[in-house]
């Protein structure tokens, strides 16, 4: 069984798990591990990596529409460098600040691999947290942000030069979309994080909605990061943007007459990029089916 | 550095990394991780490690006399195989439901050795989250349950036989005071749970609360699976019931006046096990200095 397959099996025994948090009363809370190999590149600093560990938990809070209170993470490492923890501890702090959180603690262990796991937790809205299954045919497909920074931030790590580590490190360490989240509570009819890239949200959505989605991929926000590492090949560009993932930017439905007071409410920014159809139409881009899958080299 | 200094150098930081759980306005949080090679002996069930990683979390929360509201958990390993990622997920189900609490999901992660990473939160007590940091001398020392449950079970695995695994199993899947920390809330002026043992909670609440503390290790309660495995040994028996710790059984310090009430109102049992003394009389065991350390093999 793949992770995936596993995931839909948890979701058959657990109400939340298809949402980007589970709901307990009034409050909603996450948690994710990430680890060395898979998630940090070489050059990765711990600051960058407690940044984005707590990030990543912040950023399904803002899915749900919540106000973000608190996050808690765990250290894993084979050795505790105190400077290390220190700059751990340090980036999970200011990003927890940056969304009007609070960083209060976690626990260490020893482990052959860092290994992080952080949890966050919210209030919900006053409107209700919101779904990823609440879409409706007509209603205005949007996102926040630019897209590609994660893809744009790998290829830079690979790069032999301490300037292009540093803007990596930049672009790793993107801002949860608490606020932007906030705004569209009470409008969205179903929203989600990009974690797993922009495609694959949107199957996702579609599922959980039993809607389809028209993609127009010229209206897609593309992080100048993005243009600077595709060179002119509009195909990798459109890879890097729409099928990399974790950009952790917001996904949502929203009926046509609230896009204009959500964007305008949105600090991260919110575009239309297509809308919400029938199932029947399935996920397409451009009128072609969007395939529902991660990033593959182009 | 080593783990200890670490949680000391963190302490520094984060005001709430001194106590079992972190306060955030009314809610508590506690985070912890557990992997195989250190935390689930072979032999432990998915099923017992399901309720074992989620229930440290259960414990800390009860240790602040709050009331669990809900968890969750990160399941990695190196392959999901679908019974066993049921039987954990049922495991953790049953041991929220033990304490009335909501098991709502969490993450999957692929990872090399089989790791969780579990979070509980809670309601703190109407009389305000009980720390380490309150014990007075004169107060009673009283600890809640049986001692050396964790030890017993580790030697069980040890042992050739499917019986003894099953009753390994058994110890290993024990129930979060948090009943018990309801019923000490407002009464205790100290309190932890027992992860490190008895002996390491004893210093760590002294250094918290300034104080120190008379153990009478004649009325410690051990649990009838220490005896079977200590053979009549006498300082093994203490030793494992004292040192070894993972019994996630409460240690509070109470005024007099509350111990009787308070022992009334614990399910779990509380009993009165020494005092609490000045800080210059240390942490004694029938007069001698008890040592600050974990298990060693007697």
């Amino acid at each position: 069984m793949n992770e995936r397959d596993a995931l839909r099996a948890l979701a058959v025994d657990l109400p939340h798990a298809g949402d980007d948090a589970a709901v307990v009363g009034d409050t909603v809370i996450t948690t994710d591990m990430l680890h060395e190999r898979t998630d940090f590149p070489p050059g990765t600093t711990r600051y960058t990596a407690g940044w984005r560990a707590v990030g990543a938990s912040l950023s399904d809070v803002a899915a749900m529409g919540a106000a973000a209170t608190a996050a808690v993470a765990v250290y894993a490492d084979a050795a505790f460098d105190e400077g290390d923890l220190d700059r751990f501890v340090a980036g999970a702090v200011d990003v927890c600040e940056a969304v009007d959180a609070e960083y209060v603690g976690g626990d260490l262990d020893t482990h052959d691999e860092f290994t992080t796991a952080s949890t966050a937790i919210g209030d919900a809205p006053d409107a209700g947290a919101v779904t990823r299954s609440g879409a409706r045919p007509g209603d205005a497909l949007c996102v926040t942000g630019e897209w590609g920074r994660s893809a744009a931030a790998l290829r830079l790590f690979k790069k032999d030069s301490g300037e292009a580590v540093e803007r990596a490190n930049d672009l790793f360490r993107f801002t949860p979309r608490v606020a932007d989240g906030l705004a569209l509570a009470g409008r969205a009819t179903a929203m989600m994080d990009s974690s797993d890239g922009l495609a694959r949200s949107l199957h996702q959505l579609a599922e959980a909605s039993e809607v389809g989605f028209e993609l127009d991929p010229d209206r897609l926000p593309v992080h100048p990061a993005v243009d600077a590492v595709a060179e002119g090949d509009e195909a990798e560009r459109f890879e890097l943007a729409a099928h990399f993932g974790e950009d952790f930017e917001l996904v949502c439905a929203l009926p046509d007459e609230a896009v204009e007071p959500a964007r305008e409410a949105c600090p991260g920014g919110l575009t239309r990029v297509g809308r919400v159809v029938d199932a029947a139409g399935g996920v397409t881009a451009d009128g072609d089916p969007l395939p529902d899958r991660g990033y593959t080299h182009g």
